[in-house]
């Protein structure tokens, strides 16, 4: 690094943007609707109402192109935003490669992840509609925390449905939501109808975000003052956090730059749309046609690059709509690996529809090449990634090493989407020397697959 | 909030300060000289170079006003200075007062502390002196997690002593310092002359930091490629940390603003010294007289405001120099507290002569006391306070309701110096309800006091 390389790139506050963008609006192909787990027949307004606030209902269904920030969430996104754009310069030079490496970092503000820029959203737009309470899961604890705090922020009160395991392995996590005043219940819980049932037949059940989920969609249906927010899958999710790939459009176009590749990993498939989208806008409009897109996934939960695209259930208790989107089967149970928050059996269904349209590609790597790359990448930057941010750090590196093969001098930009202060056990399992990839095999997958809801 | 008022400042690249700021020039009283444990005659610099680079002796003894950041240094900090100086209007609301707060926080960097800023510096000259290794002592962690981060930057070893009651207490910690490639001990450990001679008489010991850095210096002192690097107390490491009062002062200028009281935590002293001496610039110098500085240090080791001002050892081995500081004696063992690091039984010779010749003030608080504060910053601001920042975090409180008391609108300036990411199960302790303000009494002060060296 020299003294005229800048590594890092902020923009001014009055140039943080002030609207989202909703990629279905510039999208050839649409979604299809959702259908009512309870009737079968296509999804009501009135029966989302029960859950969501109005304004999220029309973000969700919206087809204008660019939707506004409320000012009252602008001013709780310029205490941490914008997140820096940073060049690793000496990622580069570890891998030796011609590539030029970008990264948005978004793990510096209190939550440590992306996530705190839906939860604002999404909690000032329930307290607008008179809600009191919102109900959510959690499963390796970023969502939690970051509703938590949003929660804070507003004044309404905040309960929490996590995943068992992770509630008794990140005791930090929940400090950490409890310290914001969040209510936290170890999921399958006996403060649900569905927590009770499954308990009464597996007391001893450790929990999924699909029970989790149903949980807390049921705690939101049976109380008037109480709604639900989810931290990824959904389409307005998606577009709340667009705000990180518009700052870094203007972060790069400061430099000169434009990427050639851009890389995130990919649960729910928020961060992916976060960085992605605002960049695919220009594939859509055949301006950057050449863009590659890449969402990144565990082995263990390879939901995009094995799952079927098909109508499913969201959560295992058939609360939530059925959406069409990639699934693994929603009674899918991913292998106890340390790929964090990756473990949802489904995709969000913007995500799904630009993969099967050939718009974006998908790639899955196993937890031990991950925390591999993770632990390069810490060293030669400094910053020691969230294992499911260390998944678009692997990407990354497998990009720039093919860049260096081919001799190209390719311009990467990845979304380091948090920080991994609460996974060092994790960590620790990695350099215990024991950790091993995931492989499914074929009939574990077909086996989930095979209770996927008829609605078409 | 409104949209107008500015939360977050920040610097441009270039307004990065390129020179640290010693205060030793402007100080119309100078520091006494040091003395050898071995010798009990003065200090020699011959002494010294068996475990400091020649460079940061310099440092330690310069009567330059400012002296300039390496340009090797200011590129590592340009990868996270400037640091946001924030207002903290919901704080502020939060205790209804006139006064205006502000913070300086430096936990953003990998290392989650100020700590990095003398890290890089000391890690640099040591590597520009030819060493391949750097020996320290941590508590808390903070310290040995830049060293770690620094030491892997410039590509050298390091070797952490830890006290053993940290070591177990706070696994991740350890984690993230051997993310980094640092090997880290459980001081006392058997890998010393001097741990070794402590575990034979306490086979159960569990250490302090005195003697880890008596270990620390031994290994350094007793290996020729391998230095010793102390991260407080010392002159350089105040000098390195100025960078932080540097920035604050240019962010207020921008904001046309100047503190009234400029409020720190203090254990050896090197993060008060950086947010306080560039204004302390200004009071020595007869512009601002009125300028008030508080130090804020835990009951459990109440060094400024209880102990007494004289020559002592400063590690519990006599390995390190005896300098005039404040002292609770060289014996002194706090209550197992969650202070974090503000344990040092001394305090910094620069901080130390300020205050006895009143140039400073300090304040010493409760634990429970302390975290009441912490819970409260972190609900109304959304960063979760270090228990070490979390003491100025109380004195910028208290400060403000004194304030509000007396109906005038003083402009408080505090540096919260690193996050609490890896210190929660400090916070469940004060959420069980049972912790307690720790008060010594009288008599345990007088009886650590009793070994004084002779030297005068």
């Amino acid at each position: 690094m020299s003294k005229d390389q800048k590594v890092k790139i902020l923009l001014e506050e009055k140039e943080i943007p002030r609207k989202w963008y909703n990629i279905h609006a510039d999208m050839p192909f649409k979604l299809d609707p959702s259908y009512s787990p309870q009737t079968m027949g296509l999804a009501t307004p009135q029966e989302l109402l029960k859950i969501f606030p109005e304004e999220i209902l029309k973000q969700e269904m919206s087809q204008e192109r660019f939707i506004e920030i409320p000012e009252e969430v602008w001013e709780r996104y310029k205490k941490f935003r914008s997140t820096p754009l940073y060049r690793a310069y000496d990622l580069e030079k570890a891998l030796d490669t011609p590539a030029k490496i970008y990264y948005k970092y978004e793990g510096q503000n209190a939550t440590g992840s992306h996530k705190l820029n839906t939860a604002l959203a999404q909690v000032y737009y329930n307290k607008q509609s008179g809600i009191k309470r919102i109900a959510t899961e959690t499963g390796a604890g970023q969502w939690g925390s970051a509703l938590s705090v949003a929660c804070a922020e507003f004044g309404l009160d905040c309960t929490v449905y996590m995943v068992k395991v992770s509630y008794n392995q990140k005791p930090y996590r929940r400090s950490f939501m409890r310290l914001f005043g969040a209510e936290i219940f170890a999921s399958p819980s006996t403060h649900t109808e569905v927590g009770r049932k499954i308990l009464e037949k597996d007391p001893d059940c450790t929990g999924s975000l699909g029970i989790a989920i149903s949980e807390a969609v049921e705690d939101a249906a049976t109380h008037d003052d109480t709604n639900y927010a989810l931290g990824s899958v959904l389409n307005h999710v998606c577009l709340h956090q667009t705000i990180i790939g518009l700052e870094a459009k203007l972060q790069m176009e400061k430099l000169g730059e434009y990427p050639d590749i851009v890389i995130a990993c990919c649960g729910g498939g928020s961060n992916f749309a976060g960085i992605a989208f605002p960049f695919l806008m220009d594939k859509l409009d055949g301006s950057k046609k050449d863009l590659r897109a890449i969402a990144v996934e565990p082995t263990a939960c390879p939901t995009l690059t094995r799952g079927v695209y098909a109508y499913d259930y969201a959560d295992t208790g058939h609360a939530a709509p059925i959406t069409k989107m990639y699934t693994l089967g929603a009674d899918f149970v991913p292998a106890p690996d340390h790929a964090g928050g990756l473990r949802y059996h489904g995709d969000s269904p913007l995500v799904s529809l630009l993969y099967n349209k050939g718009v974006i590609e998908a790639q899955a790597y196993g937890q031990k090449d991950v925390f591999e790359a993770a632990v390069m990448f810490a060293k030669a930057e400094g910053i020691v990634p969230a294992p499911e941010s260390a998944h678009a750090v692997k990407g990354a590196i497998e990009e720039a090493l093919r860049a260096k093969e081919e001799g190209k001098e390719k311009t990467i930009l990845f979304c380091l989407s948090g920080h991994g202060y609460f996974d060092m056990y994790a960590y620790d399992e990695y350099f215990k020397g024991s950790m091993q990839n995931t492989v499914l095999s074929d009939e574990q997958i077909k086996e989930s697959l095979m209770k996927l809801p008829k609605v078409e």
